[in-house]
């Protein structure tokens, strides 16, 4: 995988804008962006003014689409006057889990289970062996 | 949930050693502490002796229930004498997804449904309302 932390420091004015304008890029990227494994947004604890967004892109390519879309587009533009410094990243391959551990768990699969035969699924654990 | 990023800078010497002792220890945190929703292994693209672990937490008390575990305290002993510094970190709330979201997907969801009647679970979600 290709996985991109973006650190952004945020005026302290700011914080809820900047939240409110990551959350619906975030949400836009993990339901339209099949390059796009997870889009996490986190706010630091003891500094709310500072964020990492943790983007998971299954290969580089899919980071560079993310910048081609409508809805990065309009946050980057959004959050430009929101920010207390330029934003940073760096840039990490995944050693646990391997590439096939990294989906987010499918929307559909999160819904309430339809009435008839119900998505099912296993829950493996390894054995205690 | 409770979000920790811990980064760990590695001797030259020890990064292939390091690699397979934080495997262990994040699988093992993984398959048997109900506390853990991720536990995750980034290594830094720029500099293979940086890494970061991304553990994700249910709640605090998780964190410190983690530091108690064997593989843990086996894995911390292992890696002291890798580090070519103090490991640091940096504690973070989600913004997105939310709570529900952070569960890592367990191996049999994402592979071809089973056959005959396996232990079953319903993954549930709040409906829309």
């Amino acid at each position: 995988m290709y996985i991109v932390h973006v650190f952004a420091h945020v005026q302290p004015g700011q914080v809820e804008a900047f939240r409110q304008a990551t959350l619906v890029n975030a949400q836009a990227s993990c339901s339209s962006e099949t390059g796009v494994a997870r889009f996490d947004v986190l706010q630091q604890q003891d500094d709310p003014t500072r964020f990492v967004l943790v983007e998971v892109y299954l290969a580089p390519e899919d980071a560079a689409r993310h910048k081609d879309t409508a809805h990065y587009q309009t946050w980057r533009d959004a959050v430009a006057p929101m920010m207390a410094e330029p934003r940073s990243s760096i840039k990490y391959t995944n050693v646990f889990p391997d590439d096939k551990g990294w989906r987010q768990v499918p929307f559909a699969i999160r819904e309430v289970a339809p009435k008839r035969r119900p998505t099912r699924v296993r829950v493996s654990q390894p054995s205690r062996s």
